[in-house]
């Protein structure tokens, strides 16, 4: 019951930052946060399985409670897709979770709260480093959605060539970063007006709007709904359709539908980071940040 | 039925821009039209009502007949709502009109016909004026549409966060300057297609097409249909919703999705206006605005 | 039968590019492709009907068997479409075509095996020249869509400011470039994504979609579905309601929507070319282009 009230927490209405247990990783203990253990920090936060006969590879995220992106699990994932990507006999990924109820619950709050400058800038690196690995690759690259997709966790998503959710209403996906006084970048921005559309894109961004499964469905933030036990088998079926063509026109033409996105981060990306630092540095933003985590804390007591 | 039979010209098929009665505000009294009464120039034009407990203002359009976009309405309309975007305490406005039928008949037509260059690109600069405020404004705007709003009362709906419309098969919305000759200059067109893509635009443009509620609800250019009496109390409804988020992540949300459309102008904006007062000046353009003044007065007689 | 087999061929799933029959009219007998008999090269390929008392020309497509845009037909389709634009009399065009269950089938597959670059070059300087003159035309053109319509064909289709397809379960169109290997180039993707939007032109255009009349229907890539016999006379009440706006004010806003996609390809007319050359030149490319004439070839036989 603690875990369901923790994933209504984090992946409901005011879900855009997933949160640290007592077990930290990088030795900063969260006083705030004792609901779940988190596994050992040495396990691996991704479980990669490829298949070289289909050339697909299948990464299962695996980071309890609700596959938070902390800086060790971007790092693990971004050299997880790198070692694909740089493996010719793979031409496909399928991006999935191994915990329940949640895909991705998005950024790590803690990475973000009490944190120095050097800090916020290297954490925020790596989630440009997520996004520009998945947003450029040439793998055909499936969201295998199978749980609730807030914030970071619908940006990863967004990233992929098709994307599979699991119809179960009390899922829901969106970029709700402004409900907690957080702005999502242009960069996520620019990725959801390519999926959805400029006016979609600017309600949902205004509003910090979540989606369920049929919603998200019907504007199409998401391309197929199924049975949740289902997810995994569709988007290995969807694979097969996709690995049809042929790569290099494929590539080269999903090249020119994402290239200018992509350009536009890599050549912003230092100033970027700038800014991010710069606002969630601020005394005023910390406190946002502070009243939140007090809010989950109560919430759970 | 004189009202009615206006209001059809004005708002339906070929209404584009609303024409002045008998009373001019600026001496210019046309001859052509007398079906109705102005109000005294004298008496406000727009109605503003702010509730400090709540954060929100009403503005009400109450220039009769139509709300047409006069120089002396935008003047008045534009200095009140930088009032209110000055006073800190203002956090939402909700704009709608108390002209029976009519949200807005746009542009008004007489300013546009008979009269010199330089009084023409003031009156385009109010126009742009308008547009700009209320396009970056840091309040939440809800356009409260309780009426037909064709061309600039269309452009005024879209300038807001959020549409909500009467649900009466009779009125209409769209930008329908082509039917009269006249053509909706870049910003216009910019504002529409972030509002309904890009093909939409296209074909509305170029066929001057006037929506009704369902159609306009179905390409997305309103986000809400609501019985008329309840336009005005589902908008404050709605203002509750968007008032929930933090104003400084709303806001810069805003900026990130409108800045470039608005900074076009900006940097534009006395090129446009050349541009308007050598197409509205022309001999073809008068006289096209000609007959189409004698078409609504044959309608009337 | 047969000719409903090619039909299949060409334009189903993996139809991308119509193949020339025996009667090659530039010498390059293709031993290939036998299955049906050309017109005497010098029967006129297009059809012309210009209608002084209404303005509107119709041009009937009737390069058999599938109205393949090979150089000869493009150059006559370029030279009728500019001797009507230069026609003041002359304000739409609606393009059709006179073959049985096609539209066009596209790029003429033997334009691009086994040439020379200098040839190549000539003919993709062609697709060009077709693309510009319909996507800047002045007129209002209508594509009257009585068949399938892949690659090539659906470019042509959506230059135009309005399409109505035949509802015929059968016939289909889309940008399927990709299922042979090839690449839709940046202005038939900039067309597309004026047209459907970005989210969908991009998985179009990876997958290679081809779309039956009411999945076309369904996200835009045709604005009306009428029976087969009704196509053209649709198209003609259309064309009505077209030219019922004022031409200039017309032209102006379709310049406005259209002009900086077509400016894109104008300032990169000879790159394209290259890049254009440079591909299809290649021998991985050839590989691939007669692996699928000899599918054709075989399932022929």
């Amino acid at each position: 019951m603690a875990l369901r009230a923790a994933l209504r927490n984090s992946c409901g209405l005011s879900g855009l930052l997933s949160r640290r247990s007592s077990c930290s990783t990088h030795g900063s203990v969260s006083p705030l946060l004792v609901a779940q253990q988190r596994n050992n920090s040495t396990s691996p936060k991704i479980d990669v399985e490829f298949d070289q006969s289909t050339g697909v590879a299948v990464m299962r995220m695996q980071s309890p409670p609700v596959n938070s992106l902390s800086l060790d699990f971007l790092t693990e994932f971004c050299i997880g897709v790198e070692k694909l990507e740089m493996d010719k006999g793979c031409r496909g990924l399928i991006i999935t979770s191994n915990q329940p109820k949640v895909f991705s619950a998005g950024l790590d709050i803690m990475e973000m709260y009490g944190k120095s400058p050097e800090r916020c800038g290297e954490f925020w690196r790596a989630v440009q480093e997520m996004w520009l690995k998945l947003y450029s690759s040439n793998m055909v690259t499936i969201a295998a959605i199978n749980g609730s997709s807030p914030a970071g966790g619908c940006l990863m998503s967004m990233t992929c060539d098709y994307r599979i959710m699991a119809d179960n209403p009390r899922y829901s996906i969106g970029l709700n970063e402004t409900q907690l006084g957080i702005v999502a970048p242009f960069w996520f921005k620019d990725t959801m007006v390519n999926t959805v559309g400029h006016r979609t894109t600017e309600m949902a961004l205004e509003l910090g709007l979540l989606y369920n499964p049929s919603e998200a469905l019907k504007i199409g933030l998401v391309d197929q709904l199924v049975p949740e036990d289902q997810v995994l088998t569709t988007a290995a079926q969807a694979m097969t359709k996709w690995l049809a063509i042929p790569d290099h026109a494929r590539q080269i033409t999903k090249s020119m539908m994402r290239k200018p996105t992509v350009d536009k981060l890599t050549s912003n990306r230092d100033a970027d980071i700038q800014n991010f630092v710069s606002f969630i540095t601020k005394d005023s933003i910390q406190k946002s940040l502070r009243m939140y985590l007090e809010m989950l804390k109560k919430r759970r007591a």
